[in-house]
């Protein structure tokens, strides 16, 4: 997306005196979300991220901060929000919600080697660890009431084999959840949405997890299965060893119970059913014309096909 | 160590009231330090570290305690002291100096493995990148000028044989020192204390460095040798394995140059010198008699007879 919230360096110098960063050093606006406007704003103390949130409201956001601030206090490197004197991290720019946090160093990483995708299956269970403790609750906003309502929204757009998948993967689901397949799995907040654009390294090391904006309460198997859906697939399938390495560097930190692993296929269908969603809704329903370069939809249909089919398991 | 500076449930109380950390809920104290009375503080937000300092004085803490607010900013998993409503991060209690952090989650590991030994060598690399910009300036408090004069102190209590190993060493490295040997090699704030005990691991993710206490500006190949010295040494001599997976973990975040591998075998010396003078030091020159529980000597001493015979290097 092109910066949403224009902001002058003197807009974003006042932002940031009451806050003790220091002075101004330079500002340089992000392009790439489609839910934010975010500026790089370097300070004499340190490098920063500001964030005006164009989708939530202040009433929303919240449970976001908190959890950013509640895992960064635990020792995740996630971007922890800067409190004014009176501790308040939630602030507003030109009448619209904002957020100051630390900027993290480190690369996103396109191709990620199975001793990356370990580091980012162990980092996952500390989180879930670090998360079990966290007393606010939302419950996952991408859950199964949305797909059922998106689903109901984006049908129309649909081929006939396209609409037979949707409709026969959210009856298996709903099937899972009448049958409370997932209800006794262990839960906490889970961060819905960690994709390798949201996860920093720096060689090897795992330096950095953001933008937690669709987190909520609900199965941690829920980031394990959306984990694999993207770490772990290449163009030309699935990657065993990828798989293996991202599960076993979960399991160093928590080992998973055997009913999670009989469900891992279902749940990966679950994770490969919401991205789809949420891609055909993006394509298909967007919600303002600057909402361009929506993702092509199509990678997580042929996914769901892949998992359906496979249901593909570690031995 | 027994708990030196004793607190009751009610000073604890008043000393977190002004912090913002919620009512108290239970403290321990923690033995084991040599330098410092700890306690674990439990409120309703969270779990915290309560250190009072029975060495360092407030003039000397700064350093060490911005150091760490500025490591943890970037992302690596310190201890972050907590603030007044001021800002201050050093405060007192009983007339000495004290501060609180968050606890972090995780467990000191006795034998690492070679995925620990590399998840350990890209943290550091980590950690000597994100302290790169750190303002403010103390050389290392045991340095060459720390090691001449400690073995002066310690002289008379060594037999002949040790008199002249700590001897021939000492010529060596100030022979290092007159050539300028280390002098150009990368620098910046090290650890320079980062034994095992100091790190917590969650399986094979690590969750935590602490014990800052030691740190100072020098090369950062101290901070290697001084890992490697204590990470990748078994009863049984060197363990090629994890020697090779620590660095190939640094490395993999930043890797060495021509000049610091070469330099590595005369680091490893360093280290091993710099830890035997300061437990010959611990055991023979006790500063208190609480001070107990003095570490045996004689495995630094061993330590500095292997690294000076064999000159280990990573082919």
């Amino acid at each position: 997306m092109a910066v949403y919230t224009a902001l002058s360096e003197d807009e974003i110098a006042a932002f940031i005196d009451p806050l003790g960063l220091g002075a101004l050093v330079s500002i340089r606006g992000i392009p790439g979300g489609i839910e934010n406007t975010n500026y790089f704003v370097d300070t004499t103390t340190g490098r920063y991220v500001l964030t005006v949130f164009e989708r939530l409201s202040a009433e929303e956001l919240p449970f976001y901060l908190h959890l950013m601030k509640h895992l960064a206090a635990r020792g995740i490197p996630v971007p922890d929000p800067v409190a004014d004197a009176a501790g308040e991290i939630l602030h507003a720019v030109k009448g619209k919600p904002a957020v100051i946090v630390n900027r993290l160093a480190g690369q996103s990483v396109r191709a990620p080697s199975p001793v990356q995708c370990r580091a980012l299956g162990a980092m996952l269970a500390r989180m879930h660890g670090a998360g079990g403790d966290y007393a606010r609750y939302q419950p996952n906003p991408r859950g199964l009431a949305w797909w059922q309502e998106t689903a109901r929204l984006v049908r129309t757009f649909l081929t006939q084999e396209q609409k037979a998948l949707l409709a026969d993967e959210l009856a298996f689901q709903e099937q899972v959840a009448a049958s409370s397949g997932f209800a006794h799995l262990p839960r906490g907040p889970v961060h819905g949405d960690l994709f390798r654009d949201n996860v920093l390294f720096e060689g090897d090391a795992l330096a950095g997890v953001f933008d937690f904006y669709f987190a909520g309460v609900d199965v941690l198997l829920f980031d394990i299965a959306v984990c694999l859906n993207d770490w772990c697939v290449a163009d030309d399938g699935e990657d065993a060893l990828r798989i293996e390495a991202l599960l076993e560097g979960y399991e160093s930190v928590r080992p998973l119970s055997a009913a999670e692993r009989d469900l891992l296929p279902a749940m990966r269908r679950a994770g490969a059913l919401r991205f789809w969603l949420s891609r055909l809704a993006d394509l298909h329903l967007p919600r303002e014309a600057a909402m361009l370069n929506a993702h092509d939809p199509a990678h997580f249909e042929r996914l769901l096909r892949t998992v359906r089919e496979e249901g593909l398991m570690r031995a």
